[in-house]
């Protein structure tokens, strides 16, 4: 068979095919019987099992073979066991590393994506495959051997640090810490009122546990104190390796203050999840900042600096910022609003899934919550009739020191249903500053999309 | 006239009385022409200028003495002018201080009142005879001369600190911070189901210019250092003077990182607004704890203690938590949720008030919007459509430093609005965090009717 061959049988109607190594198996009647449900065997149906069972290691088992086994139809022919061309070397994307089959793209160049929803809350740590990926530009191929970080200290004086250097000159610190792109959940705005940006689902957030040097230790080597070097406020700005057609590199920035916090926990970060920095998320450094916008996590990091100013970023500047639903692209002033820092507490339903029918007895609904500024989630509310009446979840995952939530909390909540109801699925959550999400998307529409955090809704029947 | 004679006439209809000194007037064709709005005046209807006079500096004119003896009717009678008798000593309320006519009284033993919304807004910082009184117990009587803070050191030591000793060793520190009663705008909980609770209005809200010496270097002077004593979470414990039948103080308690935090500005407060402290407000010391619920803020403070766990008192226990809606008297389990803390964003409408009939034109609405945590508030929208569409107000009052907006923003918006119209007002906040406020009341409701902070909405006709 050829590989086009296999991703003809894409579902159960067709015929779900998957290939392992050079073997092709039609694996529709083991569908329904897949131990960790039907849905997640299903996305990998018409290509390569490898990249699925790379990540969970349940499958690693001499048993799990010898099943598939079970489902052989045939092989893949010669020249389709290689891998596929490398790409026009005329594209400035074309050097972007390869991604993991199962998540979703938003957008292809730059490269944009999410990871399904049935798989953001399998595991509290997101495999650095599944990670959500929110590039603005080309990924820059680094040569770890030659990066340099450059940090501009005070009186014009500035250190320039090798990889090796950032790793053994300053403690190794580790946070568990959850990102999030401010246009997570964007399409839901896009259906009051068409927004400009990626159509993010639910996806734009996932967790890692980050190891690296702490930004406060480096500050402190580069020659800064505790307080800003000047009255006023102070900013710490980055900018990325990665560049524009003209050469200008993304950037952003934070208030001096929480990059020089050691409450804050701000790294500059060489590992994720034990592994290296993957291409796709910084390699070989990046920003981390817990608590806020992913924007401020600069990626491929080439320079630090201390600023009375923001970032003059076009990303800092123009972009991430939140205006009333009244504000259109005539009108908008983005000088009239601050830059997005913290984000606003979050939560969404990843199971079951919008217009899924699930059978009669007892439902399990499963979600995610977060919210910024190490403001830990205390309690998320489920409702199954459009918010009337409302049952406390059950929450899961590591329960964080008070003020240093950075990570979400997953959630879970089991109920009876009844056949032939027809449910509307809500959550909403609160967090230690007792912020709760709004109710609707109209009223927190804005133009760029960003700050999605209404109750998530998901409609679903019960079947008889 | 007898006092009692005046007193009837409070309404345009039965005509208008006040008294100055032992005079009294009939002001009923003055009200219309009143510079401060018809409603101000009204507040004083049927008694005393006096204590609303003293508020606004704008009356102590020759002219404005002048203009009210074109309307003088009469004297009050001899035995009338003397003040009223004090009260039975067997009432433990007996020796609480006189207050002002102007505030709204929800309870009387103990006192609590809150300003009406028409002065609410009247002024950034809120006399200090307007601001609400949360009293959980009768007043106490301090003699500030012989009045002792017990500070309990570590390893056993304490200290004992005079009022001049406090205001002495320690440097005079000012903020200026809104305190809110967690119960703020607990009457419109009460319309969704009824909760247990004194019936505030949206008046449990008000500002004042603070001064005091700072938590922080007291508790550094005590012996403590910038981190907690021992491991695992700290508290600061704070009791008051006030006392219950059978001794027990009001007592609450605050982290230890934020007590001794420098930049979260916890005060042990002895004066308001350039006075001495009210005794309805803690004299001669209270604590003054900025973005953060009220209750926390224990007034007559006799002692300070750090200690492994919060405060065990009632109200830190067993009080001033939130829960989910479905969680009722027979299922709350108090240890489940955590004490409040910092508030979640809130706003409220001050004028017009509910029900209102206003003239065709331009209207002015006016509120005021604050969050917990020094989250300064950076916008508010307003709808006169119930929520379809929505303007940004103009936001007045200082511009805080980031992260430390412990003072409301009082906002206007003036929009014009036609005869014969029927608006349904509604204001809501955003958060330096981006954090807003729930479109409505049901979901979160609670069974102690606090954190009611959904959209605030006034229903007004506009005249023909």
């Amino acid at each position: 068979y050829t590989r086009a061959e296999v991703a003809q049988h894409r579902t159960p109607a067709d015929r779900v095919w998957v290939t392992h190594g050079t073997e092709v198996f039609d694996v529709t009647d083991f569908v329904e019987l897949h131990p960790g449900g039907p849905d997640k065997l299903l996305l990998a149906a018409g290509g390569a099992l490898e990249p699925f069972w790379a990540l969970y290691a349940v499958h690693s088992q001499p048993h799990v073979l010898e099943l598939l086994r079970e489902y052989k139809v045939g092989e893949l022919s010669p020249e389709d066991a290689a891998a596929p061309p490398p790409g026009d070397t005329g594209d400035p994307f074309a050097g972007d590393p390869p991604r993991h089959p199962a998540l979703r793209v938003n957008s292809l160049k730059p490269f944009n994506a999410e990871p399904p929803p049935e798989l953001l809350t399998q595991s509290f740590l997101t495999p650095n495959e599944l990670f959500f990926t929110r590039n603005h530009l080309p990924v820059p191929a680094v040569e770890p051997g030659s990066y340099r970080l450059r940090v501009e200290g005070p009186g014009g004086r500035s250190l320039s640090l090798s990889l090796a250097e950032l790793r053994r000159r300053f403690p190794r610190h580790e946070v568990t810490a959850t990102l999030q792109c401010a246009g997570n959940r964007r399409s839901e705005m896009s259906l009051v009122r068409p927004v400009k940006g990626l159509a993010w689902d639910i996806g734009a957030i996932s967790t890692a546990r980050w190891a690296g040097a702490r930004l406060r230790d480096v500050l402190l080597h580069a020659g800064f104190g505790d307080r800003p070097p000047g009255d006023g406020e102070w900013h710490v700005c980055f900018e990325g390796l990665d560049e524009d057609a003209s050469g200008t590199p993304y950037g952003a920035s934070i208030p001096f203050e929480r990059a020089v916090s050691a409450e804050a926990e701000v790294l500059l970060a060489y590992e994720m999840n034990g592994a290296e920095l993957p291409r796709d998320h910084g390699f070989p450094v990046r920003v981390v900042v817990p608590g806020v916008v992913g924007a401020r996590s600069v990626k491929w990091l080439r320079s630090v600096a201390v600023a009375p100013a923001e970032s003059p970023s076009h990303w800092q500047q123009n972009d991430y910022k939140g205006f009333c639903p009244s504000v259109d692209w005539d009108s908008v002033d983005f000088r009239a609003a601050p830059a997005i820092q913290e984000l606003p507490v979050q939560s969404a339903i990843t199971e079951p899934r919008p217009g899924a029918a699930v059978p009669a007895g007892e439902l399990t609904v499963k979600g995610y919550a977060w919210s910024g500024g190490g403001r830990e989630v205390i309690r998320v509310d489920v409702s199954l009739d459009g918010g009337r009446t409302w049952r406390a979840a059950e929450l899961g995952g590591e329960r964080p020191q008070r003020g240093r939530g950075w990570a979400w909390a997953l959630w879970e909540l089991r109920a009876p249903v009844a056949a032939g109801a027809r449910l509307d699925i809500v959550c909403k959550a609160v967090d230690r500053s007792y912020n709760v999400q709004p109710d609707t998307v109209g009223p927190i529409w804005n133009l760029r999309g960003v700050l999605s955090n209404a109750w998530h809704r998901v409609p679903v029947t019960v079947t008889r």
